[in-house]
């Protein structure tokens, strides 16, 4: 039985409750959907409930893999239990297809299959909007260091081609996603966050239909019935 | 005796020329200014034949550090004569001290000294504003070789080594600056455009006084004079 202590934490769509463990906290997800920034605000029914059991689902998988997350146990059908890290300011963005920021910054027509994923790494500020980074920077500004920055490289690649392949089986495109990854105190790097259709393009590997937050960005409707039927195929795989 | 041929090409501040050697054209240097993606237009009296003489100078002693350049001959005050190349679309920045879009991208403060150089790239696409890349984002867009991107980092750390320490000697700071490469048919690789004080940003050792087309572009006044001392320091070197 988890007790939930204070809150440490409230971000755009979770919040973060201490427990009794000092290791331990847990991740309760919110409806509360932004895009933009923050500039645009709304809500997405039952999006949190979706989006504990996709990662929870995700997570567990990955840890399978042998991939180290923070995620310890599915507590509710909005928390889960996971470790306490402390989040590396850097945003990794793993791309397949090309889409979103990629398709402005270089005019590259969305929906372009990159001929490999393309890691891209962002420094997490929302003051100065997250803006692109290089690897050099992230050494420079010492953001991360040479270990942590080739530790992140390495697991994203390995994240990927897992989800990549996982994706595809249940007829989805993985266009693109984030990534967020944490240290604990004895100084081990966990994939942390979350992995939903908040932070990932997800695409109908048919249709080309867009499964994700995008619908909600742009006014697409059918947002709930989208989150839904990710979660259906992610559930039943 | 070289002879004018065709205007092959007119930028912002210059105009390439052909020769009646395919593999030579005639760099003549204007007196226009732009900043701010051509937003800001105006002239900056004689800075074509400051930018034709120090370009000039500075080219020649790379040569000599053994930097291949596109420099072959100062032929009058504006023009000069240079290899015919094709320019590479990265537009390589190199950073000593923080200043301009580095610290409005980061948030970190104008004047911060870099522990060491730092290189960036960018995309060179007016229409995209020269978005910020990486070396991963080169190759997998095919904009420049793995072998050609190698060369532009070792080249910059060169050339940078030497600059830095002339500008020092006679009392610079060489705060930023951007590099242009080009490729001749036989495949090889030159540095080419100018090293002027339109591209970079040049600060009074002592005063930290801007010398550079920041006066210009932020309206700081004494422009011209600005561009005749810094001419006048490195000729002089």
């Amino acid at each position: 039985m988890v007790r939930l202590g204070e809150m440490l934490y409230e971000g755009k769509s979770k919040k973060i409750f201490a427990t009794d463990d000092p290791r331990k906290v847990v991740q309760f997800f919110k409806d509360d959907a932004t895009a933009f920034d923050g500039a645009k605000k709304g809500t997405i029914v039952n999006k949190g409930v979706i989006n504990n059991a996709v990662s929870a689902h995700l997570y567990a998988k990955l840890e399978r893999e042998g991939i180290p997350t923070h995620f310890i146990d599915k507590l509710s059908e909005r928390e889960q239990l996971v470790r306490k890290v402390t989040i590396l300011p850097i945003e990794v963005v793993v791309r397949n297809w090309a889409a979103g920021s990629l398709t402005k910054r270089y005019g590259v027509p969305e929906g372009t299959k990159l001929e490999r994923p393309l890691l891209e790494f962002f420094y997490k500020d929302d003051s100065l909007h997250d803006p692109l980074c290089t690897e050099d920077h992230v050494l420079l500004f010492n953001w991360a260091s040479a270990e942590q920055t080739a530790y992140l490289k390495a697991a994203a690649a390995r994240v990927n081609a897992f989800l990549l392949s996982f994706f595809d089986g249940i007829g989805i495109k993985l266009v693109d996603y984030k990534l967020e990854f944490g240290t604990t105190d004895d100084g081990a790097i966990l994939l942390a966050d979350e992995i939903s259709p908040d932070g990932c393009r997800l695409w109908d590997k048919l249709t080309d239909e867009k499964m994700d937050k995008d619908r909600f960005r742009r006014d697409l409707g059918k947002v709930e019935e989208a989150y839904e039927e990710v979660s259906r195929r992610i559930l039943g795989a």
